[in-house]
């Protein structure tokens, strides 16, 4: 690892899962896209469950599909600035949260409308979860990772947590993407689900993607291969804190 | 790592972390017990949904917490021999597959004699695709790791992929308890769930615990940290794997 070349090629099989990941993340937004508008009556920002299909969609795209790509820059762009790969990773995150929260507006203004209480379910329990930890998670990850001030020492010991909570949340999003899908399938079309409806087999198939999209990701992430390439710079680095903490190298995201 | 002794202390804050995930798994298997117990009406065996009410247990009992516990023994056994650690982990993930096998039974009895069609719900989709890998990947690792003839090589290979899908299928046991709650909630008390019922809100709590109990128990597996340290007999093997591999060390799961 110290002695990799600035400029590396990326290791084999990567590019292969990363255009897997984005084929599996656009067949979700795609099919959430047509169910929502084919199946449910399409989009508007009325108050009236036209103003819900908003919800799911925006779940997908910014919690699951933006999200997923967020934690994979680091895999991707191998060989470009470490600054500049965080920027587009908190970037990219911070289209995910404002995504999301249209679309946890769009969810609360529709029960508000329809007179629906909200937070009464295990997806709105999950969902709430998921939003709030994924906020503390991109706070604390800005202020670790990109402010000055924090001491080498610090972000290594929050590093390896926000990676794992990164997973664990991308995980838990997902899952509640499912419960998602659950509740709105049963709320509406309980009595022909178990006959195989068009609508029924899209809305499970979504489910299977969507659980395949976040294993490819999480594949993607951990895989030890896959690893970004420590630079010259960060190498400098490493070296200093390596003798800080007597033979422990750190790791690198 | 290299320098560690063959009985070596528990890393500080191991045991905290493991008392949790039991106190939170039993909490799960106790809450599910009562729930179906005491709200559903309890257990038979006689074709109604008293002896659909075995299926939640079952699963819960076999594929999440049995599951858990069995991919944890490698960091709370850390000083027993290497094969007899194996065969305990192996041992544990067969006992959950007989108890997840009585609770698939247990739910497809019940559909034949009330005809319920089968396998039309995400829920079940997911619970088979979980069920399926599960056996997949025990056989797999029988045949990996405890039968002779493998080379070092080859189980160093496929090492990294059984530790991956292992922690995927504790997700994807979990995410489909989910869905099998909210399933479970939305068929038999939809009108009131939304008024905050004791039912509903143990079910949600159930969910959350579940979610809990996943989250710890990967923390613990993933963590570098509470690495089960390498015995002076698995040594030699690695260092004679380094010299195979040009410098790579294998993991340790």
């Amino acid at each position: 690892m110290a002695d990799s070349p600035v400029t590396e090629a990326s290791p084999l099989g990567l590019p292969w899962y990363v255009a897997g990941s984005q084929l599996l993340g656009l067949a979700c937004v795609v099919i959430t896209g047509v169910w929502m508008g084919h199946y449910r009556g399409g989009y508007a920002w009325d108050g009236t469950t036209h103003e819900f299909n908003v919800h799911p969609l925006c779940m997908v795209l910014g919690l699951v599909f933006l999200y997923g790509d967020a934690i994979m820059v680091y895999r991707v762009f191998r060989n470009e600035a470490k600054r500049s790969v965080k920027v587009l990773h908190a970037a990219l995150h911070l289209i995910a949260l404002v995504i999301s929260i249209v679309g946890f507006v769009a969810a609360f203004d529709f029960h508000r409308s329809a007179k629906i209480p909200s937070m009464y379910s295990l997806h709105s329990w999950c969902g709430m979860v998921t939003f709030v930890l994924f906020c503390l998670q991109w706070l604390l990850g800005l202020s670790f990772f990109l402010f000055a001030g924090i001491s080498e020492r610090l972000r290594h010991c929050y590093l390896s947590l926000h990676v794992f909570f990164g997973l664990a949340l991308l995980a838990l999003a997902v899952a509640t993407c499912l419960l998602g899908i659950t509740e709105k399938i049963l709320f509406t079309i309980m009595p022909t689900y178990s006959e195989f409806t068009p609508e029924g087999v899209l809305a499970n198939t979504l489910g299977l993607l969507l659980v395949g999209f976040g294993v490819v990701v999480a594949y993607i992430v951990t895989k030890e291969d896959f690893r970004r390439p420590l630079h010259p710079e960060e190498e400098a680095l490493s070296m200093h804190f390596k003798t800080l903490t007597e033979g422990e190298s750190p790791n690198s995201p």
